[in-house]
């Protein structure tokens, strides 16, 4: 079926640009709040304690609404049976996301999140690793649901990449000694690799052309590059209102995220030892995090994460060419570009 | 096809037992081997190494065993097709189960396992959770593979009945305030819901009668409940080489076992404060240890446990009568009583 044809969208604000998502998939969006909430309906009150503590707090849903967005871009006609178990796999793919963020928080001992204190912080990480390990089994419940054979790999795949992406990362805590290639590889595993399984499982629900699935694969994977790069530049120069986070995680964690990488890459020795020593003892002092700052501003590190994150937002593009125009198409397009000037 | 009939087998032994289910099953067993192998095989050298720590350390792998039994006292042929998907399915299981062994040491924070140091004791809580959610990913991967309509419900509830169980025994540490539905319910969905799901798939995987798919189903929950409650039981009166793990580590986690709770039914009020300033205080000196073995002696809850072990194995019996006689049905006819009288 083809979708309507609009005026192209001016904003660049990502915000406005999810609201405008938001609008066109208004209804998928109710089925999915209906799907989740109906699935955290549980006879164990701590688990949905737990897990709508999380899941409710207000988080962008964008991963699910990507995968929505996508399929809509494909397929506009509404409230078939096939839109109905796109609704699920984006539940699960929420799901997927939420599991990993509550093993996430215990592993990096967050204590906040969402601008909330994180359920590990609340209720000790015992709760967070269980109800994290019930959302996965949830995440596959929803997933047999749909029962696709094109669409199942891809998600029973995504979840060992996001945990690849996880363990890898532990091994290069407090070092500089890796390169772009292991921080994309991070990057793409952790982050990338859920956005890309959001943005191609439409297209294999609706059993569209290789082409196709294979370019919104590419379009989500950039797309997740480039919010990830914005993200770690977040947890430096970001607010922490805005982000409902603490900035200086990455730091205090002992991370060396690509920002920060590129900054010892363009340091002359003095910064460089200054850096070996304040991810070594995983600074967490406002002086750490200020000199930190400081060195990522006139190494041109910050300024170079932008040009990194602009290349990926572009090749994100590339990968919607097989889609034919339409407004949600258009957003898409925009979508990058608005990570990139976005401050949460 | 029918499966040899031969003199019913005499072992009592589990031990004894469990090797003649792993002579019968000797070929599914070896593919199981090297589908686990395989799956092992990672990229991140890290994921490798916590794995294969826990997955060959020479875990009795009990739950794919009983898949293969059963299944096996449906079909004989080798090596065909339909064979090769079970062990798929079987290793699924070893995985799901290994994966939540992870998870559960960090919760309970255990040192010792299989008569070595835990994941987490050797390597800290953020390889295992991260190592248990990989596993559970590739338990995902393998059920895909075997893709029967049939049988990934079963597996997909099961995920989400163990961790219930596990959320819900949280609810419930450190205080007598429970009762035996508790106590069974806590049991049914941490251990028995696995030993049902192995015990039945196979049914499943070869669209048996929904009768027999029901009396494995049956057969499994039983034996998994046996299983458990002297699993329980000897953590006060077993013995540490034997079993592989300290004994006492449930009184030191706070956890009321069926045992405990019934020592505590059947003690008057002296002993009733002695039990529960203990629980309360999650004692793990020898003195307090002493004390609820002592206790667990003279009101005759171990006795009790018994009693009740017997019951529950007696009951898994009824479960095979769909299935034709074999020498597979003589021996899995009498693992309920081995369990009963194992020491490890």
């Amino acid at each position: 079926m083809n979708c309507p044809k609009t005026a192209r969208i001016q904003e660049k604000n990502s915000q406005d640009l999810i609201k405008s998502l938001k609008k066109v998939c208004h209804a998928e969006l109710a089925s999915l709040n209906e799907v989740i909430l109906t699935h955290l309906e549980q006879r164990i009150p701590q688990i949905a304690e737990v897990a709508k503590h999380l899941i409710l707090a207000g988080g962008k849903r964008l991963r699910p609404l990507l995968a929505l967005a996508c399929y809509r871009a494909l397929d506009c006609t509404p409230n078939n049976e096939t839109s109905f178990k796109m609704v699920e796999l984006a539940a699960s793919i929420e799901f997927i996301h939420n599991a990993t963020l509550l093993h996430d928080d215990v592993v990096d001992d967050s204590p906040t999140r969402r601008g909330r204190p994180t359920a590990n912080a609340l209720w000790g990480n015992k709760p967070s690793i269980l109800v994290g390990d019930f959302l996965f089994a949830k995440a596959f419940e929803l997933m047999l649901g749909a029962n696709e054979k094109r669409v199942l790999p891809i998600l029973a795949k995504v979840c060992q990449t996001i945990t690849e992406g996880e363990v890898f990362q532990l091994a290069y805590l407090k070092t500089f000694d890796l390169d772009d290639t292991i921080l994309l590889r991070i990057i793409g595993s952790k982050t990338a690799s859920l956005f890309a399984a959001s943005c191609e499982i439409g297209a294999a629900l609706l059993g569209e052309s290789e082409e196709t699935q294979k370019g919104l694969h590419h379009f989500g994977y950039n797309l997740g590059v480039t919010f990830q790069i914005i993200d770690d530049l977040l947890d430096y120069i970001g607010d922490t209102v805005s982000l409902g986070k603490k900035v200086g995680d990455d730091l205090r964690e002992g991370k060396v995220t690509l920002p920060l990488h590129i900054a010892y890459q363009k340091s002359h020795d003095g910064d460089k030892r200054l850096l070996e020593d304040i991810i070594k003892r995983s600074g967490s002092n406002t002086s750490d995090f200020d000199t930190v700052i400081s060195i990522l501003h006139k190494s041109g590190a910050v300024e170079e994460s932008y040009t990194r994150a602009w290349h990926y937002a572009n090749e994100a593009v590339k990968g919607l060419s097989p889609l034919k125009n339409s407004s949600i198409k258009n957003i898409l397009e925009n979508l990058g570009a608005s990570f990139i000037v976005r401050d949460n």
